[in-house]
């Protein structure tokens, strides 16, 4: 692909992509479906203060045959001050069928340096190489300042309607990414890392939710990003009710072949201001797998279901001073926070799928997204749809 | 507790246990709550061939205040020639606010040596003793032979009906559990070491369930045993249902004490004939949390949730000969596995509520079983309820 | 073993025990091995302010061919106060062919509740009950108190000298080795649980030493404690010099049995006063294996080689408050905690056999202590010796 | 960097190489050095048949202070069937301050699938896409190949003497080393991935060894590769031997920074055609960090230290059919496994120091490699240099 074409992309996301945020579409909520818990203002993971994210998205069409669908997600957890202070964070691996790059030294270090970014499989080694030259751009290393990176970069396959191996991200597309992180809403479905992605055989994406929680009268967010990718129709269930069993159309891989399994991945990052330790991080992080089962996964052999989490809050904590001080919560004052992270999970990954579009992509490839007025339909029958 | 004290629980377990099996009480599917996938004949982890259960279950009134609502476990993977090979599994705990002894050989060795046993959280010890006791009269250790034994032995806790504090479980009722383990269908609720757990502030105990899969025309059985004691009401579902949300009588702990957290555990063991390696395993012990994430635990802090996976394929390659053969099922081929972990999990919890019995207990305690009726007529609303 | 014989073990033990400290037998830098680093005071665990260290010794013949040679060590991370305050810790299994109970709830709460204890690998189950009745005398449990309890316990394998399936370890000696803990000096050899224990094919057992490292300014100690029962004669180094291949008299196994393989375990405790976080504390449990190599441990298939550490910092923090504040020493500030625990254990794993006296026991077993003019000549010739 | 540029460091490797090759350089035991056990016909990890290493090495001035001196290092575990087939895999990070790609799906899967590549830490990302592009050169994906590529590609840090934020590896490069592997004897020191690293303060890089050893009258062969960049000077051991408080001359960081500790790396590849299942190449993994201690290795805060082993057998049961057989020794027969690798780990760092040449590289900076006869005028001090 060439740099034109490159340019190209990005221009088309961003005539794509205003109009998305321009045009209001509802949200999981917006249509009914019941979630339980109180979400933040935004409902979106910058309900967490600090936490900016950004997306590249590129929809285009490199050559005749090599359609481009596909995109990179940045995640910064302290915005502009992301490369001042670390976060203390914790991952997990439900099924590791997946990268998540930088992993070794959140489980060593207790934290995360930098930021998180999200694209597609074959594209994680030029974003991670991207994050180190956008740091090194940031300022020259010295002795005082890092000497090496360790950047954490995960994925999902989007080679179903993406040419995944025309390798269209490149380093510019990462760092714009990086560049446009921003508080605020998100947006969700066909954007970012999560363009070409599909989950439970509908067109799916990115999603975002959060959860409002108190713990001795103090308020804590939990925010949620998901790239999701995973699962097959019959086991998606949302707000309990087995929605996968009665909407049968365009079952991407199932109508096809009905023994194939799952394949697909899901990417979930979550963010709190919670003062959490690096090893409460990696149990909030084990939580988000509990938000994921309610949808119906299964995480099958071929599905890369990876998690993170960390924490905004003691930021002077984490610049590896000699001697620190950091606040955390009483391991017996958890459960708000892991419960916030079932809820929003839940919520996020369903936000995904509704504000997904239809998608033709590489080799005649075409995904549905899950038809709103249907979709409601079949919750008020199962008496799970709120009246507006 | 004297010797005789501890006969007459004996004793009346053998007169409460009994008519149970008996009595043909009902199920879950029984009621008509809805599960998917296809159980086998037992619909219990005996499903898996040569898998033993035995119970002990200690029902009485040591002295004056202190209740005994406890007992013992043993699941023999390869019931009578447990001690003759060893099995291949793997564990994984979601929340280790518990213990399960013996792990560390497991992910050393990748094989499970002798029995599982749960009991209640202060008497894992005497317990697992027991276990070396019990082998050593199977005979003398000889050159050809073991040296040492690493039992396995998992808990929950049930102080809140149950003298735990008492430490009424002696070696003898753990060898009854081991000498009375058995093929064929397994008593559930009440029994063994269930008698005394709790779970979504509901009567709980002891549950099994099992489902057949298929993978290349080869039918493979996965079973499953809980010993649930885990969860809140508010976030019980049943058939995805928000059955926690509809039932509030008698919450156990939230009434009294509305943010008290998760204080229960559940322990889930995994057996099947399907052929896999011990990391196989570990991933089918993982995807015990997604069934478990079903009926709407989020694993809280004090919840020990702790599961291991057992294979009895590969007898003849668990002996540790110098040079083995193992058969095992390919990657791509689990799918099915994973999914029936899930399933059979999610539906032997809910055979453990409808199982359980309204018990008293220590200090005037009282937990509610699951009202059937009411239980059918919440379903029967949201439309998941089949008819018989 | 009848009571009465339990206690003649005890009163032997008394008998045997006082002497080995009064006698002033010389530690492994007394005989002139050369070590790095810098000892606190005493050179043991006891160097780290609070850790109390309890050892109950049981050398009797309990009936003819039933010979005891084994026992109990209680380590109290924070001494009388160590039921009011947990401690920080971490833990690894280097090759987990042994027992460690309570690992599951260090690994997830970050804390050690109560005491370590170390016996042989069948007694662990009693001890391991011992500890939460210990638990239950010194207070009734109630709403701001605990619940349940999770002991740490840990084995290494004495069947070799001792009578292990007698079973001569009971709760009372185990509350009497919790119970008679102690600041200051700590005996070493055959003493406590690691009694009947054997390494490189030596006679071994219990075996302490401490560094004091300096971290801007400020000082540190790190502790570490050993039941080791570990290794072939073959790779014994000691300072570096190959005495395994020099002294090669009464080899226990590899004499009668050269491809016997090892088949001991050694269980290492570290204590620090170092601020550590909990996976802070799991990569200083780590370095224990470096130390451990440093002697020739290839780590063999039969060893139960686990690791546990703890920091006594942050005892306000330890209570499980709602809202905790905690000290940590930057992660680029570890190396000397690291370097200093290798160290640590290096030396004290030579202390243990230093200190060893040669043992008689079941089965006409016998164990030769190293004979100490031996190995000072053979360091002397590889240049190794310090001159007094 | 320029294409010609980059093509003048490919020319300047060349010119350079061969004559390292040709010269008949001497090894470790070449100098007399004593090592146990029995190494293989090569005492390179190419005795292990079929395994291929190839290398390319970056050694030029890109541009007025841009030194380049770094390179890529492609072992492919069946030669040209390492994509027809996978391996069972397993890893191990002492300490993860570094970067392995794909662990996830090791630990996941028990299989190592293509090659494992090792990289400065800046190029992991370049080399990891190359790795998927150079995959779908061999072939079009289709419904019998894969979908997607997870490769495995580590580092360790060059940055002292190579100008590494000028991201001067390309995909060529790697790709280069992908097509370049052969069997035969390896390329030691200043060489591919190594070219630019340093260890105990001494120019180091590239190391290899072997171990033969025999169980159940069956030969197995171990082969060990490093690319080594750790440790301070303080504490480097050979043969057993303070070599590193013995040869003082340019200590790179302690001279100049007393206190800085220890920041570099290092990668450890173990090959073995023992028949391993992949929870027992974990435990083979471990190993490496006992070799690794033996040198003096602290596993500093710094030092990313990660290891991979690998099993040859069982080429059939690796390519993931729906059932497959696989051979594995029973775990009581691993002991001269886990030696053996400890063994080949201690010889390949010191083969690694050996090699290697005095290097002058970026900002001035220089590393001396250690000089041979000052190394043996201290072994022969300490009686451990063996006479030719």
């Amino acid at each position: 692909m060439s740099t034109l074409k490159t340019l190209r992309g990005a221009a088309l996301f961003a005539a794509l992509s205003l109009p998305l945020a321009a045009a209001a579409q509802p949200r999981a909520r917006d249509l009914g479906i019941p979630f339980d818990g109180q979400p933040g203002p935004l409902n979106a993971i910058t309900d967490v203060a600090g936490v900016s994210v950004g997306e590249t998205t590129l929809i285009s069409t490199a050559a005749p045959g090599h359609e481009v669908r596909t995109g990179v997600t940045a995640i910064l957890p302290r915005g502009a001050d992301t490369l001042r202070a670390n976060v203390f964070a914790g991952w997990f691996a439900l099924n590791g069928n997946g990268e998540m790059t930088g992993t070794a030294w959140i489980d060593e270090s207790g934290q995360l340096e930098g930021p998180v970014m999200l694209t597609n499989t074959h594209s994680v080694g030029v974003v991670r190489d991207a994050v180190i030259a956008w740091r090194i751009r940031q300022g020259k290393p010295d002795a005082s300042g890092y000497w090496w990176s360790l950047p954490v970069v995960a994925e999902t396959d989007d080679g179903y309607l993406n040419d995944i191996n025309g390798f269209h991200v490149t380093a510019e597309h990462a760092m714009a990414a990086l560049d446009g992180a921003h508080a605020g809403p998100v947006d969700e479905g066909n954007v970012g890392g999560g363009t070409g992605m599909i989950c439970h055989e509908f067109k799916c994406g990115t999603g975002t939710a959060s959860r409002v929680v108190t713990i001795e009268k103090q308020s804590y967010t939990i925010g949620v990003l998901v790239q999701a990718n995973y699962g097959v129709r019959d086991t998606l269930r949302i707000a309990g009710v087995p929605v996968g069993q009665e909407l049968r159309q365009h079952r991407v891989w199932s109508e096809a072949d009905p023994v194939r399994g799952d394949t697909g991945s899901i990417i979930i990052v979550v963010a709190t201001d919670t003062p959490l330790l690096p090893y409460q991080l990696k149990r909030v992080a084990k939580r988000a797998a509990l938000g994921l089962a309610r949808n119906g996964s299964f995480a099958g052999n071929g599905s890369g279901d990876i998690f993170i989490a960390f924490s905004t809050a003691n930021a002077a904590a984490t610049q590896d001073a000699p001697l620190n001080t950091a606040n955390f919560l009483g391991n017996d004052s958890l459960d708000p926070v892991f419960l916030g992270t079932v809820e929003a999970t839940e919520e996020a990954i369903v936000n995904a799928m509704v504000a997904a579009r239809d998608m033709h992509g590489q080799d005649g490839h075409y995904a549905l997204a899950i038809p709103h007025d249907e979709l409601r339909a079949v919750l008020k029958r199962y008496k799970r749809l709120n009246t507006p």
